[in-house]
């Protein structure tokens, strides 16, 4: 017999809650999207108009619907905690773009009142449902590669966002680099000292508004091995998105993703294409986060990554910036995470 | 507004059947899976079940359902001519798996009566659908290559079918070559000459059932190009779907797929995964074929592949058994396809 | 204790005589580079003087010397085999370039002249000292790929040399295609039968002196493997020298070189360079071709390429002419070889 | 006319040494081995008469022989720096291994020493002779790059040295790192700021006697770029001489060589070999570094990398280990050398 379809909703429908509201639509089997928000009536209604679905302006309206089982935050950071505890307080399962927050504060309350109410809250970092991310997490925790001594990470966009997006951005490490600290925390566990190098060299904007265009960061994990993690608002020649995990008995390697498998010669260089940026690059992984959260309702599991993962990022995230600051070796807070969060 | 859905069938719940079936259901926009068919009842009641469709027996029930617009054809090679026929006589559009018959007369029949129905009758090429290869063809096309000299193709399977399967396949020319032979259509236009080679060294039954596991085709182009394909049953080390075409400016090159973009470097070497086989492979493909019937259905265009291309390549394949039995170069007959079908 | 050198003369100093001649006087340990010989007296003047060899415009004054062990034949192809006879007369053993003769009679009366003189006759057949294809054919003799089924060589030059080099050239069968002719009898030993297609499109000039800008030939080995090759004098991207042997139980493919192993990664494309031409790509293979040659006279061994090849290459590259101009498949005399030649 | 051979000998004939004086007795053009000296007499005496070099015990008695034009220094590191002074003593010039000296001072004063006997003082830091790296290098300084942002540079060995080696090898930074620090300072320019992480995890020998397995280096360049080092003596799959330059307009990527040019397929995977250690990487460019340095004596001409270079990479090691220990970013010395070499 078929499976009861999960109904879900998207509130922001920008860039990303199009993808998602797209997929959901779709491309996502057994899965139903119900409903759409956004601010912008227009915006609204044609997607809802477009994709068969309840529209609104209101994201209550949506959140009060007792047919609806979930919702998908993906509309400006400042609102992504409000919404949560909001959905908390409707006991709606939530799915949320990353950064929870830009304050320490506001993650811990939004992070606890989703475990108070019981619901789940899946946090929308995408590698963790990318296939090539997952096999090297597998082979990592299946002891393919004997102790891991080394990770690298490399997180570049090919040309920064708008100054408006960049001023509220929170900054190159909990904006770009937050993707590599979750991932070195899935890969490799928790990590216990960070230190950073940061630049602003490519435009005064970015000295202007305290941010940086590419940073480094190195990391000291519990378990005893280092990572070190680049990132970059403006790699100019394209989006990068790699890894590599060296151990005492194998080493994987995680490359970039081409748009075409179409090799082109001519005199004197053999060329290939590259995706040109993380929507195309994680396609398939924002459908798999998709179905992974209607499972995850549907049989009622915790999702892969939780609301305690996002805090844990931002943190790491936060001593980036104080390593960097301050020209030294910063000591990660125990667990990576706040006490109270835990409790 | 929301797009009139475009209701289509499935006759034949085979391997690439249930591809289709589940693809219909859940992942082609703006189509639904109306009913299922197959001759075993257990397995179309199983799959009408899981899939939210109607289920028969018997493919005359489905193709008198008012409400359907087309069907896909799956099942066995011999059932293909005939239900085209039946299709055409019920003006329901089809896509047919290839080969769309082993007999010459047979295939001018269906593609016949497909015309005089005015039904669009679509190929299942799966190449003419993929990304690599359509990149490959729009390149061409533009003029990027210049004068094209050569071209390459190669197609291999791990391993061979059952001996059942290879029984009344056709052999490997209208069998696997045909695929090769389609593309070389497609992307250089109509083919004149042929010559081929054959082996069949790596099983006694090859040469007992009168086929073979290995064999080269050369070609000669009407515009002058020439082209090789070969095309194996017994690859070993795995599947092979790949390309090259050289020209006077450029030489383009399609690559083998990969599982994931995960290299494994260990003592020695560096080691990458690839695709298991063609249903891995064409994964994408498949879809865009089925998405193309429905926009071919819905917008009444002719579909991007035909029953005349299944003829010219049937011609084609045929012209390379004859070329390979009389151990000379054969003239293939005018436009790759006979008169009779294209008037 | 060092080891005697063996002293060596150039016969022919156009390109790659001057390879040899520079090899040989720095590169190649315990080897001398006692005379060089050119028709032209500046030419063999300067290149004596510069490498600090005797010089003259006459080979009969290098043979005479009784101190030289050998000598490297580098000037036209008319020359080789008269050449070679005179060093058999002079009891001198000769490396000496491809193609031995555009003859079938001069052939084997120049090889049978070495056999009968006892002298080493060595073929600049590079790639048989070429560590990749060196590295292949030990992997298929050591059994490492199972059975052998299929050979696929790629060799095509990216601009064809001049109209009068090409007018004494042979075609493309025998001086292009014959280096892939020879690989193949190295790596899966003598072929049974060939076919051939050929094309003269880039240039009017093909046309006009009978040759042909590329070519497509099919083998079938005594093993019962297939074969093809493809062979080029327009690639225009580049210089390509490929191969893939495909067996069993493992396949090996050859890919070709780089210049450098920079890569450079600019919007939208990763490109990497290749090496240009056949001396670049076999730079290496000179050299151990050289050091070979020493050797073999130094230990009296037999060359791992012999006159005896050389005759078996060119009755491959006669009968694709054959199979060509008759349009089908033509049967190989046995062994590859006449009979006379083994005698 | 012949070029005069440059005279040159080695002194120390460790698995460096007697590459060098292989390479200078047979592969080097215009260049004499003409002497070879060794502590151990049966080693010099062995390598003297298979060279055809004369030999001694006492390297006096090789800088005292007025037809030398050179010495490769090759012995072990605390011999570097008073034979520096003995060559400069001589007026003899000098190839020195890295690192010159475990001791600031007596960097200082053997470039000092150099500088005041005006010999020539080229260090082997073989990058900077690579073709590859040298390829990358006029790449960034023609332009082609824009605005360098990011220096990846990584540097394994698969597996460490003995005990004794590592007790005396000064440690990670200035054993294995100094490579990648001097690339980092041809390639974009003196360093200002750095900071370092290690850890020993693999074998208590490490801690033990107060050495790493694996550091990463960060580093801030005057130029405004970023860079990271990653250096490990454990990388278990393989040795690893890898780098990356990310620039404004471009990016460049350097990768591992392959021993062959030969990719085998085997069901699930397709592998790659590699070099196996940094003698078989840069073969080349020892040859090439001997051949620089012949070229500087003949033509009078300050060698490619100096002692001040050496120097200047000696203080950038002592930086890292200095922030590591002191977990905080280090400001390097002026110029990243003391300013007295400099006067």
């Amino acid at each position: 017999m078929s499976v009861r379809p999960i109904r879900i909703g998207v509130a922001g429908l920008g860039r990303m809650g199009r993808v998602h509201a797209e997929n959901l639509a779709h491309r996502v089997p057994d899965v139903e999207l119900t409903r759409v928000v956004d601010v912008v009536e227009e915006t609204a209604r044609a997607a809802g108009e477009r994709l068969g679905a309840a529209w609104s302006t209101d994201v209550e309206e949506l959140l009060r619907d007792p047919a609806l089982d979930g919702v998908v935050i993906a509309g400006p950071t400042a609102t992504h905690a409000p919404m949560i505890e909001q959905a908390a307080a409707h006991g709606k399962h939530v799915l949320c773009e990353k950064p929870l927050s830009l304050e320490l504060d506001a993650t811990v309350r939004a992070v606890q009142a989703a475990r108070a109410a019981g619901i789940k809250l899946q946090m929308g970092f995408h590698r963790r449902f990318d296939p090539d991310w997952a096999a090297v997490a597998e082979r990592i925790a299946a002891g393919e590669l004997g102790e891991a001594y080394l990770l690298r990470i490399s997180l570049r966009d090919q040309a920064p966002p708008g100054v408006e997006f960049l001023r509220g951005s929170g900054g190159i490490f909990v904006d770009v680099a937050i993707h590599a600290l979750d991932a070195a925390r899935w890969l490799l566990g928790e990590v216990e000292e960070v230190a950073a190098f940061g630049a602003a060299t490519s435009d005064a904007v970015f000295a202007e508004i305290g941010d940086l265009d590419t940073a480094i960061v190195q990391l000291r994990f519990a378990s005893g091995a280092l990572g070190v993690i680049d990132a970059s608002r403006v790699a100019g020649y394209g989006y990068e998105s790699s890894a590599e995990v060296m151990g005492s008995r194998a080493t994987l390697r995680l490359d970039n993703h081409r748009r075409t498998h179409v090799e082109r010669l001519a005199p004197g260089a053999s060329a290939k294409d590259r995706v040109g940026d993380f929507v195309e690059r994680y396609r398939h992984a924002y459908l798999l986060e998709l179905e992974a959260f209607a499972d995850a309702i549907r049989e009622d599991r915790e999702p892969a990554v939780t609301g305690e993962d996002a805090l844990a990022a931002f943190v790491l995230a936060q001593a980036c910036d104080e390593a960097l600051r301050e020209r030294r070796t910063v000591q990660v807070p125990t667990s990576g995470a706040p006490q109270e969060a835990r409790a």
